[in-house]
């Protein structure tokens, strides 16, 4: 049987929105609050985060990858809030995402920091109480080794430093520039897609040893998901994109191709790609098949 | 023995803030995301919520109070988080923050924002990964319980939604204006004061009936606490409040003394304090003695 990957992603895709509905089904849909958040989580994303968590627990136990759906949702609500608060006039100031205007921008600014606070709070009240929303969940062990690491990854030592280093391009100033770019990206975009593919695996009592080569798969395709978007920034279609092209020049970011140039950034992400999927070589032919084809696509796609 | 309610909160206050030096020191201080949380993490704040919090698990625990030190934190990142993000420019927009400047005066709002969201997610890691930084600490059946009870009380049905009311006085103009505020500071204040008595008793594995009572204090308290907040903004000394005296008028916000009079809010708070000691009367007289301490303080307290 031959792997449809578009039929996987859009399969997981529709599970996903699935319990992100029903977790916000639970509050009233007229607070402004709570159609903010919708406003955001609900506004099309490619779901890439969860969809790497629940690869990588099929991976690890074929009939239980339900288990990994806390995370999956937490996850999802995580990025939204970075997305929401990254948006904001104090910070990108971006009026469209995913083609939609921006949080800040549909409702208001006040209400743009409340609604990404509440999805990132809101994320660890999934985890704790993952009953009201979901059939199976993990254990309470598991459970609190995923707030541990999910907390980790979104905080001070992962995501939240690496949007703080992104303000500041006078860091770029001083020693080698493509070390910057990349540890930036690790902690901005890398430790958050790398603690999904965990996640997802930590969810289903995954072997240390088989989660470990996940890992390694995981921040070789998180970097090479950035070098592709900032690839993409200058090159892809704005219409695809959902946002405004050569916007990272507008705002004067340190990019891939602004450093390295186009065609040596395109040979990175794909070296990062061939050595993300070889580090997963040894989990098995098929039931690796979903997260090398999604590799594939990460490096690959127009938008 | 006389109890000394100066002493008792002193003594608290090192005690807590040891513990939240120690989270700090674990990150490079030279980092502007590092200072910007110490700036405001240590810049003097009352520490009410885990006094209330140790003062709880005292009474139900003698010898083991200790293990709330972790909630204690937790709580107390998430309250500075909710300061920086209600004194933004597209909130409060308030210059100054118990005598200090904000920190997005300090720093820029850019920094402020993620500050706010790095003090939010850390005090989840704090709860998941004790060790760091505690001698000891709850086990994971009853952290799990904390990061549940936590991440509701600031989250989309607790203070987050409070802010939000708090920024639609809109919701005034239709109905019972008391009801309005009341149920506005319960979100808004409220459910983190009385969390913070829960997670104390909860870290201690108290009764649940002994919790109960002390739930219905905490209830009570808060809202007391946030009268005589109001009181204080029309009569205190800014110098001692640290912020501008009146600036709820400025700011057209709907407080007690606005919808009830002054002399009725005082009275209001004086029968809160008063419901609220006899709420844990029959929890025993000297473990609650600073429970109740607390309790007059909060409603006699002139800044």
């Amino acid at each position: 049987m031959i792997f449809n990957l578009e039929h996987y992603i859009k399969e997981k895709q529709k599970l996903i929105n699935k319990y992100l509905g029903i977790i916000l089904h639970q509050f009233d849909k007229k607070r402004e609050l709570v159609m903010a958040m919708e406003h955001s989580l609900m506004a099309g994303g490619k779901r890439l985060r969860p969809i790497l968590s629940l690869a990588s627990a099929e991976i690890c136990s074929e009939n239980f990858s339900m288990l990994a759906l806390p995370a999956c949702c937490a996850i999802e609500m995580i990025h939204t809030y970075s997305l929401i608060h990254d948006d904001l006039p104090a910070m990108d100031n971006d009026d469209l995402r995913r083609g939609l205007p921006t949080c800040h921008k549909q409702f208001s600014e006040a209400t743009a920091i409340l609604a990404g606070d509440a999805l990132l709070t809101h994320a660890f009240q999934i985890i704790s109480q993952p009953k009201i929303v979901f059939e199976t969940y993990p254990d309470v062990e598991v459970r609190m080794q995923l707030v541990s690491k999910i907390s980790q990854a979104a905080g001070i030592m992962g995501m939240i430093e690496g949007q703080m280093l992104d303000m500041q391009p006078q860091i770029f100033e001083s020693g080698d520039c493509l070390t910057h770019l990349k540890n930036m990206h690790s902690l901005k975009t890398g430790k958050m897609i790398t603690v999904s593919i965990e996640s997802g695996a930590i969810s289903v009592g995954a072997d240390p040893a088989d989660i470990e080569h996940l890992i390694d798969f995981g921040d070789k395709i998180g970097l090479a998901f950035q070098v592709v978007d900032d690839i993409l920034n200058v090159e892809g279609d704005p219409d695809r994109m959902g946002k405004s092209k050569g916007s990272d020049i507008l705002n004067k970011k340190i990019t891939f191709p602004l450093i390295i140039g186009i065609d040596a950034s395109r040979k990175f992400a794909k070296d990062l790609m061939d050595e993300a999927i070889e580090s997963i070589s040894s989990l098995g032919e098929q039931s690796t098949t979903p997260l090398k084809a999604i590799a594939t696509y990460i490096v690959n796609r127009d938008h």
